[in-house]
């Protein structure tokens, strides 16, 4: 299996754990399953899409639609198997899966920026930053609930930082794309996946002083 | 009356009631004169806008503005007039107009995006249903009420329905565009209109198995 | 110090004054320092991007990044010298610079909408309007505050009358684009300075007829 067979099932299968975890984030809410296949889809190519409207190149579910089918068709089995997808497990698995997905939507994007030398150095981390988190941010503002901004769980700051290493490698080793690639997604996951274990928050010392 | 015509005066009669239903949705909370004229205006094109963003063609309103005009006068008279359109009957033809303005603007989009063949078949449907309730989507966030997809209330599934029905029809039958079209409009909006009449919502059973 | 010049820095001192209020703005909240800069960032640019994306041009910070520098650095020393930045007379400069910031942007994109003829006279109008209070309307929904159109604070009316006069003087006397744009910002800073000073708001009549 070579890298672009490689990083598109692992594409599909970060879609699936983003459409599946904000079927199950919105699970409890008075929903019916227009709504959750709305957000199902929303919630894995939205952040890519802003990404490609703000570099106005043809949004990337355009040429392929398999994310999008695999949105829908994990949104529909997430809804009528909810029960499943609920047990302890299952629900634990699909939070590192969405972990795993961020990270590699955010390298991803950071390359594909920096592919374009579109506005360097801002653009890349900025946009695989909005690529991972943009799709979760509009979930959760059409779903009325809290945006992971306004939450103390670390989430985005894994991305941010492996956008940025990815962008200081890219710039200053080349020819070594792809394992660096590898390596900030490794990284990027084993931050959040640590966050998630060990239920880890940003400290409260900002709020505090704030007072 | 040519189609063309027709088709004209149903989109400025749709556009009528999306400004004036929003105005209507936010004229409780303490609102002044630019919030409301701003939501009326956001609702009527919101949806259409993000529409022309995603296909990356210039948004519809630049060329013929009388979509902004008739959205800016309507919410002005219906800020005025408020207690006039807050009579039950007149709030009711609203809600119906309202309902047929969404089956309306889906249908429409369809076709459009249909006949640019962009990335069919599934942005025909996915944009026939953001334009129709995109705008609401973003009157209801920027407004800070629950958005319709929070609520089990019938209204998106009409349009997803007769926007996957137009899809066939154009796809399999495609001499017959403009009566299948009109075919699509009348059963999206029938469909509505008995959601609004008898009541009709979602059933719970999707909740009730989460439980 | 030519015209150009003088209106880069009123730029970035209006950037400063939006990223830096934005920071304020959500400091009370549980929020982390990556929430904090993405906030800010938002704040600062997401109105003018808006704006792109519809105007279908690159967007601005694109070519330029020192507004997204900016963005970032204010955001970074009001998170961490926050205790100085609440000081009373120090967050009331930085209401009046908001208010001078929304005043330069709107005028600023009336102009630039002008100048490439899009969309008259709907669009300068506006795009000037969705310039100036865009990154307030994001930053707002996304940290889950009441967005401005929903409060009764004199904020946005200034800067769309502004914008009208604007695009009058531009298409009535085009020679004097400088000195009319200069008086036109002059304006709206005064009319929402008053509003600040004396606390006013949009009078209760609306609500109490709608009863």
């Amino acid at each position: 299996m070579d890298i672009l067979t490689f990083s598109y099932w692992a594409e599909i299968t970060a879609t699936i754990a983003f459409s599946a975890t904000a079927v199950l984030a919105v699970s409890e809410r008075d929903i019916d399953f227009f709504g959750a296949f709305f957000l199902g889809i929303v919630t894995a190519v939205g952040g890519g899409t802003v990404r490609d409207l703000i570099l106005d190149v043809p949004v990337f579910w355009a040429n392929d639609q398999s994310y999008i089918w695999t949105a829908l068709f994990t949104s529909i089995i997430t809804y009528v198997a909810l029960s499943f997808f609920k047990k302890k497990l299952v629900h634990l698995l699909l939070l590192y899966l969405d972990g795993f997905g961020a990270a590699l939507f955010g390298i991803m994007a950071t390359r594909t920026v920096w592919d374009l030398q579109f506005s360097l150095p801002v653009a890349p981390v900025m946009l695989g930053v909005v690529t991972a988190i943009g799709g979760g941010l509009l979930r959760d503002v059409l779903a009325g609930n809290k945006t992971l901004l306004m939450r103390r769980e670390i989430y985005a700051i894994p991305v941010l930082l492996g956008c940025i290493f990815y962008y200081l490698l890219l710039t200053h080793f080349p020819a070594y794309q792809i394992i660096s690639g590898l390596a900030c997604i490794f990284f990027t996951f084993i931050f959040r996946a640590s966050a998630i274990y060990w239920g880890l928050a940003v400290p409260h010392w900002f709020k505090n002083k704030a007072l």
